[in-house]
């Protein structure tokens, strides 16, 4: 694999400028609005005490979470999801991802009878939205666990949260492994590959797909490679954002 | 009525700090991050040459707008209408209120045939929301006949632009009439109206609604007055907004 | 202001002939087929003994209103919304007026905790449909009132109706102030206007929108001169039928 | 079999009061109100120059029919399909079965490439609908097709019209066959068999179905015999009301 | 009539080749694979303990079932309903159809407060489809009422079936009354007929469609005689199947 | 990680029987039963000529899947997404990966202006539904494309078929490592993975998931090794199944 030239000026395992904003919403339990270089999507939890009627007094909580994109985030404007009267399969898609990358790191026992519903709003989109989306949820999520902690919905010493998690993607372009994929770069990728991690280092989801020709064992070993490298710099982000007071 | 003493600390006809984010968006033709307050709306405005197939041919544009609020933009969590599987009918109704709104203002003729959709976001919620989106989109909307101008979509001579357009909502709150109203206010007024004025102070919409005790001619009175008032002043921003270099 | 001379040879605050055929279903709890000249409407009103769920225990009733048009009440036959299989905003926006413009006279603590939803079904539209929808829905409420009392649903003293309410819609055509346009006059006017008065005179909505050219304040002025007018002789004509025995 | 005793004094074979308003909208190229004694139903046919896409260019035209019941049609208030957001299948059959009885009677390459679209509107319901609706809908067809000859759209020597066509209800109550049943025969019904006949008293559809008991032939022979008479009689009130001027 | 020369070489009254695989699934209650010549259904039956709720504590069971055509069933490939997001007329007349024939062999108090849901896939269509739906669905439904009977979940000597169903179509073509229609047939029908017949030879629906000219009476009997005749046979044949061991 | 004992006493590596049965549907271009143990689907594909209108004139084709389960495909009957009104999250999932499999080894160019729609109904589930899907689809696809080109829509030297494909699922169960999870094995794995492999032995897509604790990179490691060999014997069979006259 050659050296990538990348059209910003980064090295192939370079992320692009990482920001989180944390407490962007006065109203949410926890929020976040996330920058990976153009990509901006805001991270909303809301805290409701209860579950699902389908869970009701089995003494475990709920998280789940919703995926959208402003119709004008793209280049070209799409159409709403809500006026074409249904959800596209993209969307549904990133909406179980998120979901199941959140729940990778909740003990649902330790979080009680309660439920989170985690929105990432994309507002502004150029690649990796979905990676963008689970980093910020967690910042999200972790601050409405402390919101309902404080509020004295969970317990004192109850700690649902097991880990931290991160996503990123990284992607074979003319032949190079490179990270944290933007728009053109992924548009041109012949394979695709979003991971998503634990702050331990272990792997919580690994989808990879072959854009153009199929991908050989040693290019999805250099990609996780990469992808482990780039996850643990998120996570540490995180962790940062988090130490500061609210 | 009375002197009214609000929340807030504002007098009965004073708006709460309005700002305007120009050019919000690396990607749309035109936007606004507008704030009333808490509230806060995201505005961008969509060129596309051409115009819908029942238009072709006539010689005139097209101008239409989409409102939609984010599902945790207020207080409580509300089910994403993608979800949901249809459009409210308070979503239409804003929908069709900003479209008409800007519509006014705009000479289709002279906007050739071509097409301009402005999407209302609303990231938070505290009041106003339709009023501050009329008033964010008319700045997205200049903005985007500019760049139609300059990209040569539109005559170098031609104005599709015939005025500004702005709104404010105002109501009877504990007897007294006041400008502005944040949630708080709105939720207890017993006369809402909305009202949408032109930079040259006429009439584009008024839509009063008695939400408590029918109202009397002198209220309905007391509140246009309010409204001229207020409406001038976020005449006089747009136009301080829009004079800046983009 | 020139007076108009109108098509139909009425002059500008004249209404067209209105007629209220009183109790017309013979299943409804309450029923009207009103005319406003050409325009027909079946408004039927329903009474069913309790509240929705979110309403249950808190000792107050609910009215709430559905609108419709049959296919070819128009000129032009259009879709059928159950066929598209989606309500349009047109709809969902007048379906809400009509709604609160009954609960605006109904007192829901006399009412108990009883659901009454009034139909209004256009069966042939020559403009004015909405605000025929409002003035013939009133009587078949007032009698479906009536009929719960008579079957002890609502006590004997009780009196759930706190006036009465009709509507009117005025409007500018060729510079005049006209009452209650008729579609060709609609489709003409600069300027149209919904009024909704209660039987004393005070106003329940105001919706007044620029077609065309933004509208001066005298210009408000006079069409709510003619809106005041013209539903004083509505709430008259209501009185007189629901004065005859049912 | 024994006679039967009816509870509104009818003899076993005897048909309600039957009436057909013809021409009752002002907009629709024909119309009637018919009514089957309690039962009430408003059928317009729209006539458009053209055909759907599908049918363009093969020289035949295209006749269909919508089916609806108004909410408060029946005792107790239904909810309305475009509020459900689809259509039942009760009234998707229903449909079918008035197009294809009317397509029955038409010779499509007469009537040219033009479409004739039936509303059948049932305004109130007392059983028998569908044949109302059927034996109502000829009657606009017919003015229709008149008026389309008058404008020019059918040669004037066309007969697109090959018969006429009506349809009743007949059933199996309490052991005896009973024509035209009422709503409260209908609900008690062993069998109850819907019959489409032309003017010249063949079957265009027989659908008779054993709501309790499955039926022998010699009651499907009675049934069939009543069917006759009765649709028989609706065809003379056909031809005498389309022979008064219009 | 003439003596017809079918294209398969059958005589009018001969059905194609009919087999009924039973329990071809693994995990229904009751399931058989039915085959009409080139017409293949997999029909299962899903037993629930309990009822839907407005049935709860009447003492009564409920049947219904669903009927759906693999989107390549069909010579052309058909869009999937799922797809179109509703559910088209004749798929809901269909199931209606076939729900309504097993009721007519169901004691529903024997059956106690349970339910069964009939699934009929056509798996590949060549006419006749819902024929042998209803033919297939009573196997799966007899062998779904004996699994909850060794369940306990039916009392030993209830006798919830009181009867077999079984269905043919039959039809007019090019003068000549057959039985069985093959698609290529159907197609051609001047008269298609369906007719649902119990094992003791009663009826349970007749259906009949004139496509073309309508039909006499002559004809009429002239197919209830080839109906009652091939029903006759798919009862035989269902009860050889059934009473084989399971 | 220890030797696994299965229930239905397979080794770690070993696939459950697999059996392909080619040309089922008479109707299809190509089509195939295909079993994983008791999991069957039903894979059918249709050729059109002509492209979708947003790929015209761009001398490619276009090759789409669409994944469904019957609704007593399963251990307890599932709701019919037509009858939902929506395709659920994981239909589109699924569907979406099936298709992008398969155009993973279709050169669109040699395809032509032609679309393949590929159908996988799963008629019985039990574990591996979508892996399943993706091996007889492509048995499915073959045969399709021959028949295409036997018919003159291919050229007869283009090789739209640059590779075969096959799937299978593995996993972490009681932290053994297994190749071809039943339901059983599935429902309680660790971790959960999708592979998608050529017949020469690349990658097309790997999904791994951890449903409970993350995993780590030797059981990622692991898993990959178990794929693989699968996947091997899935293409062995189709090549063998392929060979064989249609």
């Amino acid at each position: 694999m050659s050296e990538a030239t990348r059209a910003d000026g980064r090295t192939a395992g370079q992320m692009r400028p990482v920001t989180i904003e944390r407490g962007w919403s006065a109203q949410a339990e926890g929020s976040a609005l996330i920058s990976f270089g153009g990509t901006r999507v805001l991270c909303t939890a809301s805290f409701t005490p209860g579950v699902p009627r389908w869970l009701a007094g089995k003494g475990t909580g709920w998280v789940t979470a919703e995926y959208s994109m402003l119709p004008r985030s793209t280049n070209e404007r799409m159409q709403r999801e809500s006026v074409k009267g249904r959800i596209g399969g993209r969307t549904h898609e990133i909406s179980r991802l998120i979901g199941r990358s959140l729940r990778a790191v909740i003990d649902t026992r330790a979080l009680g009878e309660n439920t989170l519903v985690i929105d990432c709003d994309v507002l502004q989109a150029d690649g990796g939205t979905r990676t963008a989306s689970i980093t910020g949820a967690y910042v999200a999520l972790a601050d409405a666990v402390e919101w309902a902690r404080a509020q004295g919905h969970i317990a004192k010493k109850a700690q649902p949260l097991t880990d931290s998690v991160a996503a990123v993607s990284v992607g074979i372009v003319d032949g190079a492994a490179l990270s944290d994929l933007a728009y053109v770069e992924d548009s041109r990728a012949e394979t695709d590959m979003n991971v998503v991690v634990t702050g331990s280092g272990d792997f919580v989801e690994v989808q990879g797909t072959a854009e153009g020709a199929p991908f050989r064992r040693a290019e999805l070993d250099a990609l996780l490679d990469l992808a482990l490298a780039s996850a643990g710099e998120l996570a540490e982000l995180q962790r940062a954002v988090l130490a500061e007071g609210r």
